[in-house]
């Protein structure tokens, strides 16, 4: 199949994924900070999907692809794949929308994100991401048990989904000089450049992932989609390895650019949202932040939207992040 | 004076606030919790004060006495006397209003809001609450500087500011059966009192107060305001020997009980706003939302709101709150 045969999501698919959203995901607040203005030069916003439901933008993606299935695939039920919160948004989503939901995260995943995707009531399949292929697993195990998939970034509804937090900061927090999303497989990146290009075309996207796995930047610097190791970084939610068939085209032809930040900007970045925002943020969702605070992105003078991707971080892990 | 001599503030002074305080402090979201509820059996809505500026519900009150000022008071100055957050709301209610401020603080505050309170442009003046009379203190002061005093609680202007908290609350939430707030010296309870039986009649409010201190509990049953020593507990917040001349009254002829919670509910539930709601919670902040945990208030089928009054803690004490 060549690039051009698939169909990507458009701005279209977020408003409609808006529609199956209302009054199901949280509005989550949209949140300023004197210091961090004080800080950057920036006047910032932040899009607190930590306070979303489930603790992280990953709902919104994953109900919004359930709620496009046919009634006869929600009852047979879908399978994902997830190193974490998207895991938990497909296993949450299903039990709301009465679907059963089998998951298949890494050996290594945290602990916390295991045994939320439980309780939720998801049955966990486990396996070795440094020697295992999740996709061939992930496919054998739904055709065995006629189960749709849903990829936790390659696929147009969970994109769409994942694009309506920044039309929701845009409704309510006006126009943005730029707008920060992190990166992992890019489906919150994607999402985010279809709302904010249309709703807001002036705007320069960025794109931010962890030093230690800059496969989308090379991706990007290439213009083809660059396979890496699994990344070894506190950014569990963005250890992806490369980029997706259907994010990439999207963030090739719309983002600024791609720029990265060291595992020691997230801890200091964590730091800051609990001291000065009152808020627990997890290592992946100070991406975007630490982008500005470090100055990868300078935004002196800008107005910037700043998207907190989640809040889902063992309790143990994050007592030592910012007691440190 | 007779305890009738003396005017207490009035619902239509909450609404007086409210316009002083529009478009300059946060209108804090009501946040709501699947497992809060799913663990009591009530429909919680959290008032997450925390995500106030400066940390605390108290920049109400604080910024709103010094509104209500004189143009010649505010230019001469104000002073006050607190063990964190008021320290807080005044100096930087003072920056904002252009009022130079003075803040008489106990020699054991929490460094974060000693540091705080300076970083916002106050004069602070050290005391030991253990040997030494702040009030003593406090009118030498400001009768050698031509200052207006300002006290954390017992005031008018304070405490009708702390009730706009409430107001929101009701304004954007709807109808509660039971509402909560913690108690020190009173203001934000009796504010709460104020606006919660103006709007919402038959809604019943509770106090909570630290076990270690329980001056309000003692007074409610004596019909009178008993004296304690300064209690020993981690709520510094609500480190106060005795409720007001202005909050006793009011508590007293509105308020359904004081109740009191342990510490270690405290750090039960600080941990819990961590790990589930994604907040750094103070100990103070978490005195409310306790009583619900540990049924002090049965909430079983009730609409309760729960005012979380601040999120200013130590990082190194709240790492250790959580990680224990």
């Amino acid at each position: 199949m060549t690039e051009t045969a698939i169909a990507l999501p458009t701005f279209a698919d977020v408003e409609t994924a808006a529609g199956r959203l209302a009054g199901v995901a949280h509005r989550t607040p949209a949140l300023t900070s004197r210091t961090a203005n004080a800080r950057t030069g920036g006047n910032l916003v932040f899009k607190a999907e930590s306070l979303q439901r489930m603790g992280a933008f990953k709902f919104r993606g994953g109900y919004n692809a359930i709620a496009a299935l046919s009634a006869e695939q929600r009852r047979r039920g879908v399978l994902s794949f997830s190193s974490g919160n998207h895991a938990q948004a497909i296993a949450y989503a299903g039990r709301l929308l009465g679907t059963p939901t089998t998951i298949i995260m890494p050996e290594d995943a945290p602990a916390a994100k295991v045994e939320a995707t439980q309780n939720y009531g998801a049955e966990v399949v486990r396996y070795d991401r440094y020697s295992q292929d999740r996709q061939e697993l992930a496919d054998r195990l739904a055709s065995a048990r006629g189960l749709t998939v849903i990829p936790p970034y390659d696929h147009a509804d969970v994109i769409a989904g994942q694009g309506t937090a920044t039309l929701e900061l845009i409704q309510d927090a006006g126009q943005f000089d730029v707008i920060l999303a992190c990166v992992g497989g890019g489906g919150l990146l994607a999402g985010t450049l279809l709302a904010a290009k249309a709703l807001n075309p002036g705007c320069r996207v960025y794109g931010v992932e962890p030093e230690a796995g800059n496969d989308a930047q090379q991706s990007l610097r290439k213009g083809e989609i660059v396979r890496i190791d699994v990344p070894k970084t506190i950014a569990d939610g963005a250890q992806t390895a490369f980029l997706g068939q259907l994010t990439f085209p999207i963030i090739r032809d719309l983002v600024e650019d791609i720029v990265t930040v060291s595992d020691a900007a997230l801890v200091a970045a964590m730091r800051f949202f609990a001291e000065r925002m009152k808020l627990v943020v997890e290592p992946t969702g100070c991406l975007a932040a630490a982008a500005v605070f470090t100055g990868a992105v300078p935004v002196e003078g800008k107005r910037v939207g700043i998207l907190i991707s989640g809040g889902n971080v063992d309790l143990p892990s994050y007592a030592r992040f910012i007691g440190g």
